[in-house]
Order: C-alpha cells, then structure tokens, then sequence
C-alpha cells in the first residue's frame, strides 16, 4: 500500500470553465454526481477496490482475524485549521479509533454531505489531504457516498469515515481488562486539538501559531503492544482526558488517581486555557492515546513509546486503585485533592 | 439474531422533565452524550459487539468469506413520509446496497449529526424504525456517533449508515460480468420512493396515499442467486432506473435496450409524475433492484422473484446488445425509440 505516490496538484482538476461551486445536481447520481468522482475522488483515492464503482467494495478476506469497525461523522468549525482539516482529521480520527480497539486498520469509507455552493477548490485541498493521511495510515479508501443539501442546510462539510481494522491477535483490550494497580500512560502533550480550534474561532493569537495534534496512532500501538501487556487503551477526543478517564472508570468499576505534576501541556495551550477559562483535563486532542498498562510493564511501554514519535512527550499521569470505584481522582500540584467528573454541558462544540 | 424481540415502546424513555429536545451537550462526548447512548441507543439496538461501548466494534473473523463494505449518508427531506423515516431508510439503503455487491449484510454502523433543538421524541420514533428494519434484514447495529451542530446549521437530522457483509462464495457480479443477450429484470413498480417524498413536499393529495417502497432487498437476491445465473445486480435510487443503467452501460462497454411497455409503474405514481413533470424513469426507487441475467436462466429467475413478496411484480424490461455501446435506448409504447440518457441537473434533491 505504501508504494502509492500522492498524485498531489493543487488546482482542481475540474475545469473552473464548467463550474467552481458545488452544485445540487452533483449529488444527483447523475451526470454531475459521476464527473465528482471521476474527476475528483478517483484519480485521488485509486484503489482496485473503489474502481469497480459498485454500490459498495468487495475485498479480500481477513484470513481468519477478528474484524474491528468504528464510525464517527465529522462536522469540525472552521474546516480548515492550523495543523489540518475536516479531510485529515476525518482520517486520523477514525484510524485511531481502530488502533484503540486493538486493530490493524485497514480500509476505510468515506460520506460527504456537501452544502450546495461549497467551492471545489476547498473539497480538492480536503481530498488531498485525506489521500495524504490515508496512504500515512496504510488505509485505503474503499468506497463513498455524496450528498449535496440546499444552501443553509448544513454548514459546508460534514465527512463521515468508517474504519474497518483486523485486530491484533494477541491483543485483547478493554474496560473489563483493567487492573487495580494499572499505570495510566497519556502519549504526549494534551488540549491541543481544541485550543487549535477555539484560537481561530476566537482570533486568539500567540507568539507562534497554535496547531492541532491531529495524527493518526496505529503506528505508535504496534510498537506498544511489544513492549507490554496492555490492558485498555483510549483516545481522548471530545470531552478530552476527563471523559475518556471517567468512562472507563465506570465501565471498569474501579477508581483512577491522577497526577496534576506529570501531565504534559504546552505552555502556549495552557495560557489559552486560561484565557479561554478552559480546564485542559476537558479538551480534545485528536493525536493522543491514554493505555492503562500492567504495573510491572509500564516502564518498559513508557521507553517504546517515547522512541516514537508519536509518542516522545509520554508520561506515566496516574494508577488504578481499588478506591472510589467509578471515580476519577485527581492529585494537583500543591497537594489538593479533586474530583474530576465528566464533562457536563458543551464546552466546546464542534470541535471535531 | 432473529431471536431478537422488538423492544417497541413510543413513548421516549428519557424522562421529558429533563430536556424534551436535543441539546448542543448530547454531542459533547460527556454526560449527556452518554444519557443518550445509555437511555435511546443501547436499550434499542442491543447487542453484545455494541455494548462494550469502545471507540469501535470488534466482530468475529468471517471465516474465509470476502467481506463488502457499503457506505451511504441520508439527508431525505422530510425526515418522515408515507413509509418510512429517514431511519428506516437509512437501515434499507445500505443493506441494499451490500445486496447489490452480492453479499449477506451482517454488520451496519451508525452515525448521527442532529441539529440542536430537534425532538427527543422523533428521535426515539427513527431509532425504533432502524431497530426494526435491522431486526427484519438480520442485521445487527454495532457501533456508532453521534454529533449534534449548532441550530440553523444541518436540517433536521442527517444518517450516515455503513454496512459490513460476507460476499456470497458462489456469487461473482458487477459490471465486466454482463453479456450481451442478458436480460434485464426489474424486481416491481418503479418511481414510487421519489414521488412519496415529493408528494409531501408539494401537498399533493391521491385518491389513497403514494407509499415509499423502501425495503430491504437482499433476501430476494438470495432467492434470485439460486435459480440462475446473475450477472449484475443495481437498485435505482438516486437518479433512478435511468442512470443505474446508464452507469452500467458505460462500465461494460455494452448497449441496453429498455421496452416501456412492460416496465411496472403505478397508475397514481405515473399521475403524480405527469403533474409534477418528472420522467418515472428518473425518479428514485428505495425497495427495487435491476438484475442482469443469463438469457438462458432469465425465466427461472423471473419465476423465483415473483414467488418472493419483493419481487411479486417483476418484469423482463430489455435486454443487452452489441450496438450502441454505453448507451441505453428505449423502444416506447407506441413503437419510437429513444435515448435514455443519465441525468443532468437535479430533478430531486434529498430524496435519500
């Protein structure tokens, strides 16, 4: 799969003669429906798979490996963001998905809803970017879907990605493999993904340009999942390390402390916090796993992990304790003690 | 999984004292998106590959079988018409489409983008619809998101559905598999999904009300694959009968001739089209398939359709020929022929 080039142009290979705005009638099925994809999604994502322009892709079997599938629709603003977009992050999002489900991502399908009006010149740059991500994540782009909706009936793009994975034999992962005694392991700096977002719907400005950490993880699991026993593994996304934490907590049913100290953030990330009166344990990231590891292999995940680059800025944050079951704990840095609960309310919406 | 009960209740079961409508916080990731899944999702679509509540599903390997992937985003407006819901709707399509790849649906993803402020309780009426119709096409709800955008900024609710099946071992189709002298078979009316919609959208009134024909199609096909040979297989929706065609002649380099006369339509369906000025030919089917077969088998496939209730009103409607490649030419009732060609523009946006 890596032997793909990226067929990278950045002028839209439709002819802005015939038209630079979607349309309604290319989501038809017709004529202008056709055009898109073979003008626009084909010689982008060319695959055998997606060539046969069936109603939907046959592909090989997995040679008798569980499959791992997740889905998530993504409806980020603004679309375009220091550090990505709509069309990465879509990629990177779902990718990892399957990477904390314990799985080898493999395919994926991809559903625009496009609003009437929305210039092609940006859904290129999306598709490039997404091409771009893909061949990154060894995914290919199977088959897709395009709906266009009247003007004012959605907000210029919204992708759906479903990712189809092959899990990792010897992996099995989960809330219930939780242990009293697990280390809690975050892979790198958090809150950026969100203050990325908020600083440009904001017009907030740093000395240099905050960016998204969208990325995909698959890669930084593989070379975890040598190096020892792991037992859960989550992406902190919406809702950010508090929710992910929270919900694994109560679906585990044991207690988890967290260390203030430890946990990595930028400096600029956290300023903007508080200028954005956010608390980062609530912010998404999009290129950031937390593993709950066996106590005994946790030093040796935590040296992987930070010989990766996905994974350099890795810090051990916080245990599983047999206390406070269902609660997340949090220890600050002069000695206070804390719940942290789940996010309620919307903090930051749309943010992915 | 057809030992499944159907957990029909209408009244919705989060309280209404609570919040009777969607908030921006059911998309948040935190406590309400987990009220959500917890009260409407899980009790509705339960199974044990959903509720282990991961960033995805992992399902079992598929023993060998290829596997078909199928995506589809649905934006129909209204979200209810005589029929269905977009729910129903959404569940129909994609497991359709897996059909149409030659495949045993199995597995369907869900993504939801509602808009803030829509309905708790139309909410609870789609996901009890895409509950059934999971349940009577045998397959199983496995994973999902949700995402709620601003109000003003999607129309309603928008579907994304993706679909996992286990191609048929027997069964080889698709465009490069059609011959000429094949005949084409149409399993039963045409246009009625296109105009149920458009019915509504204009307040047209009939005599009794025009019904969308949105079912799910692949048991048909499985009793269709053991009575002949099938060479390819496409349900009309979007663009309808016309531009599947149209797509599948240009694939296999062949020329269809279409013979009005036979071609089943409703008198109603045919009415509402003079009024509304749309060729039924054009307008989208949602429970209709296209079958091309082996001239030889066409009358035991024929037969084996119209023992099936899907199929009960099926039709030979033309045939492949040498001539006129990629074009599809129709022989009207009053002996002209023309060119049926794809569509260009919209007749129809957001039929599906």
């Amino acid at each position: 799969m890596k032997d793909q080039s990226i067929n990278a142009t950045f002028s839209c290979p439709i002819p802005i003669t015939d038209y630079k705005n979607i349309l309604l009638a290319h989501g038809s099925g017709g004529k202008l429906t056709n055009d898109l994809i073979r003008k626009m999604f084909l010689p982008q994502f060319h695959n055998k798979h997606l060539e046969t322009l069936g109603d939907g892709a046959v592909l090989p079997s997995m040679d008798g490996r569980r499959l791992a599938v997740s889905t998530d629709s993504f409806v980020v603003n603004p679309v375009f963001f220091p550090g990505g977009n709509i069309g990465s992050l879509s990629v990177h999002g779902t990718v990892n998905d399957l990477a904390m489900c314990g799985a080898e991502p493999l395919y994926l399908s991809v559903g625009f809803i496009i609003e009437e009006g929305f210039p092609l010149d940006e859904l290129w740059q999306i598709i490039l970017s997404m091409e771009e991500a893909a061949i990154e994540a060894g995914v290919q782009i199977v088959t897709g879907d395009t709906k266009v909706v009247d003007k004012g009936k959605c907000d210029r793009i919204f992708i759906n990605t479903t990712g189809i994975g092959a899990a990792w034999p010897d992996m099995t992962i989960g809330a219930d493999q939780i242990q009293p005694g697990d280390h809690i392991i975050v892979s790198g700096d958090i809150a950026r993904h969100g203050i990325a977002i908020m600083s440009v719907r904001e017009g907030l400005e740093f000395e240099s340009t905050i960016e998204s950490d969208s990325a995909s993880l698959h890669d930084l699991v593989n070379t975890m999942r040598y190096a020892g026993k792991i037992h859960a593994l989550r992406d902190p996304t919406r809702g950010g390390v508090s929710s992910a934490l929270n919900e694994l907590a109560d679906a585990s049913g044991l207690g988890f402390v967290l260390h203030e100290e430890p946990i990595p953030i930028q400096e600029q990330v956290r300023a903007a916090c508080e200028i954005l009166g956010l608390d980062p344990l609530y912010v998404a990231n999009e290129g950031k796993l937390i593993a709950f590891v066996s106590n005994e292999d946790s030093k040796y995940v935590l040296e992987a992990m930070r010989e990766h680059p996905m994974g350099k800025d890795a810090e051990i944050i916080g245990e599983v304790v047999d206390d406070h079951p269902g609660m997340v704990v949090l220890k600050s840095r002069i000695g206070g003690t804390r719940v942290v609960d789940m996010l309620t309310g919307e903090q930051l919406p749309r943010i992915c």
